[in-house]
């Protein structure tokens, strides 16, 4: 398949007008061809319309046919085969295994969106017959189902080109709920995007959908993202992506005559506390499997371990010697973009100058685009006192935070923000410590993990891929995992309905075999 | 039990330092004793670490001790006799009947949340067992429960004194989550919030409950409102009021450091729909039972009926007929404030006086402080033309917008914003009719009922008491019925966790017997 450098709007593939641009081989930063047109504000309005149009129809297909329609973007995307990975290995600088990966991740997502859509769970379909004979009134028929905001907007990450993009989770999550989408594709991956919009566009066909079911818009500035989440047809955004960007996207979605929720993902640095007792038993063995996490895809994870929490003693020595060792053997690596490339060597040359800051280890030097590792440390009392050391540096830099005892640790985890993850890492003999903290971490992150890091994000029912501002704007929800539909749904109830005009799933005898809840009991 | 004018902050009473001020009895317009002292910026700081120290011990009390609290505050309630009744008549000038039957609405709420916490399904409970022999990867060991979200700041409702203020909807669904509940008392009914906030804080007492999980502040100006929104230790607002203070507390959660949810119920003229089947068949019914919606509390209700939206013909007019003259029966009532009233006065003199409107009918006049009943009517071309005529009039006033077709009702439901409720009013022969309109008031409401009025909120599993902006700032939930706790809850996630840290809730053999969902299956 050619790349046409075209946005995809409906099922018409649209020469952009505005400013040209062009993505960039990640190792070497020369152009790659073709050039991508910006779409214009008249091409925005084409496709916010569509995306209205095709709702009405779109929200009350049959959950089968949704979930094959899922299913055939899944099978889609696999068609494209080795082009695809190319592509996206050229864009991204990531390897094949990493991009083959997460190929997979994508695909599994798309998969688990389409059994969450058959099982119907997500519709909470309540009915709490009528009571006529109630005293002192007689109690109305009531029934409540979830359905669909409406178009949602979904940005394309830089950071995972396929499983948070075009057809990413919040794509996936969004055409499970029932919203047509509207994709700002991330301009670090162009023509990965055109790739897996087309196999998008090409099922919403292949489906006899209405073509508005998805567009995609390509654009290198700004216009096209503030536009899309100020019109008013688009009803919730998904985006993952740096914290002033987000924050900017949930200015405007506030500031709208009607506001819409934004569920953005953002910065998290995501702890690890390394307790005495897991440093004493095994101190070196953690060391080097954290710089295993550290360095993993140069270190432009969401849930990158960017800082170390622990008690001064010999295991955390112990465990210094050994990351600072297995640092100094970690090759270089690729990042995403210049970009990301310059702000990550200012974030570590900052640290580097910091006066109360320590350099623990470094990886190998590499080329010009090429991210080197670093490992830092500074005191819990200089940690606590500079906010400037919470900031997230993108990238595989990690900041060691010396604490004199466990009540430093908690005054540490005290001063964090918000959080996608904290890891414990804890011997038998920590038991009693961790019950303490525990709760306290609850109330700072998403998800909490034991004896590893916070790298690998399961795809799962009980995965949360969240937590409190600023690593999201919206802590009920995840953006990964099947609960990411809750973020697109909302409920309406139905008062004294005849059967004739009730939808199937709202109707008695439960034509569509629904879960329901009937007198608020739960009946599957 | 006499009242004393204080603040309650957990167990203690504390007399407010900064501007006194007096409830007013509705029907005379005269000042109630004793006088209430406002709140001081130290008295918030209080009560907002006390919320914030009983946090961590009362999200973590088990299920049963967390429903008897509930059940408990009910009792007290029951247990404050016709001293409540009588002082909250005084302050609202609401008929025995209507207080009486609130406080029965108010009470079953309580019990309801009770049960759904009994119950255990609002915790979500998911586990994704390990998969140590997956390939290519081992699955980890991941399990979600929904904790809650913090304190949360509680506005209690002028217009209804017991059922959405101290001990109201947004009390009872925060306490249910786990959330400490700090409540600003609304200042038309001072009495009633101090009798109702000692029956809590009787019941914390009873309970044995740290003393921050209830506080109850006094300030008839605005500073501890905001102040409330702002205070870091609140995590999440729930308030029912105008729509200029719904915005602006709106403005304020999003503009702190850490934005956080705002539940705020607003403004909502709850379009009722005559379809020409209904209106040829029972026109002059419907016409009667309208003005017993319209009149009912002043009209002083979110759901009232502010808006009908007809085609014209002879079953219209039979339905003018039949309202206009059970109008002129209805006798003007007291509303709930002096602010309300002169409100309401200027919203319906406005009305009067615009050039494209005509009034159809009037209640019989009132003394100082009652609302005349009022309808009026407009043709759809001037409705659509003219924003202001779709802005509340919070009372008994009513505009009728005569429509030339069912093409231009459906003009008209285009042009309005969200709504709590619509109401259609049918004929089987209206049914192909209604199954276009259906959809489109989806789309625009949270609740969308047959041949009846939304001035009936049941509190109910299957309610949405929601809807778009500005009925409500998050369209994703409802302030009535049990749906309402998902408000006060956020999703975590323990990852390979050994069961000596698990809770509960989420360790093998299900101890606490929860409705769980293992692998994606729902085993209730």
């Amino acid at each position: 398949m050619s790349l046409l450098g075209r946005n995809l709007i409906g099922q018409a593939q649209v020469l952009g007008l505005n400013a040209a641009f062009h993505g960039i081989e990640a190792a070497t930063g020369e152009q790659l061809q073709p050039g991508f047109g910006g779409a214009t504000a008249e091409d925005l309005q084409r496709a916010c319309a569509l995306a209205r149009d095709a709702f009405d129809v779109y929200r009350e297909t049959s959950l089968e046919q949704r979930a094959q329609f899922l299913e055939r973007i899944a099978t889609n995307i696999l068609d494209l085969g080795d082009e695809l990975v190319e592509r996206c290995m050229a864009e991204t600088g990531l390897p094949r295994a990493r991009i083959e990966g997460e190929r997979g991740r994508t695909v599994t997502q798309l998969r688990l969106f389409a059994a969450v859509v058959r099982d119907g769970s997500f519709l909470d379909v309540r009915i709490d017959p009528a009571q006529p004979q109630r005293q002192p009134l007689p109690r109305v028929d009531l029934r409540l189902r979830n359905i669909a905001v409406g178009p949602v907007a979904v940005f394309g990450a830089s950071n995972f080109p396929l499983a948070f993009s075009v057809a990413g989770g919040d794509t996936a999550s969004a055409l499970a709920a029932g919203c047509p989408v509207v994709v700002k594709a991330h301009s670090a991956h162009p023509g990965t995007s055109e790739l897996v919009g087309r196999a998008i566009q090409r099922a919403v066909k292949e489906s006899e959908l209405p073509e508005g079911v998805f567009s995609l818009l390509f654009d290198s500035g700004r216009s096209i993202a503030q536009g899309l989440v100020a019109d008013p047809r688009i009803k919730a955004v998904g985006f993952t992506g740096s914290r002033a960007a987000g924050t900017a996207l949930m200015h405007i979605a506030a500031a709208r005559p009607e506001p819409i929720p934004v569920y953005a993902e953002m910065s998290s640095i995501n702890p690890v506390i390394l307790l005495p007792g897991a440093l004493a038993e095994r101190g070196a063995a953690i060391g080097k499997a954290f710089v295993g996490s550290l360095t993993m895809g140069a270190g432009q994870f969401c849930t990158n371990p960017g800082l170390l929490i622990a008690v001064e003693g010999e295991g955390l020595q112990a465990f210094i010697d050994s990351a600072s060792e297995a640092l100094g053997q970690a090759a270089a690596q690729t990042m995403l973009t210049p970009g990301i490339h310059a702000s990550y060597c200012r974030g570590v040359a900052a640290l580097q100058a910091h006066p109360r800051v320590v350099q623990l280890g470094l990886g190998i030097e590499g080329g010009t685009h090429q991210g080197r590792a670093a490992l830092f440390a500074t005191s819990a009392e200089d940690f606590i006192a500079d906010a400037h050391l919470r900031e997230e540096v993108f990238g595989s830099a990690s900041l060691l935070v010396r604490c004199q005892d466990s009540a430093q640790v908690s005054r540490v985890i005290e001063v964090l923000e918000g959080q996608l993850t904290a890891a414990l890492h804890l011997s038998e003999a920590d038991y009693p410590a961790a019950r303490g903290l525990i709760p306290q971490l609850e109330l700072k992150v998403g998800r909490i993990l034991l004896n590893g890091f916070g790298t690998g994000v399961e795809v799962a029912h009980a995965m949360v891929h969240g937590g409190p501002f600023p690593a999201t704007s919206d802590t009920r929800t995840t953006s990964v995992g099947s609960l990411a539909i809750a973020r697109f749904l909302r409920p309406v109830s139905y008062q004294d309905f005849p059967q004739a005009l009730l939808v199937a799933a709202l109707q008695d005898g439960n034509p569509d075999a629904l879960p329901q809840r009937v007198d608020g009991v739960l009946k599957y």
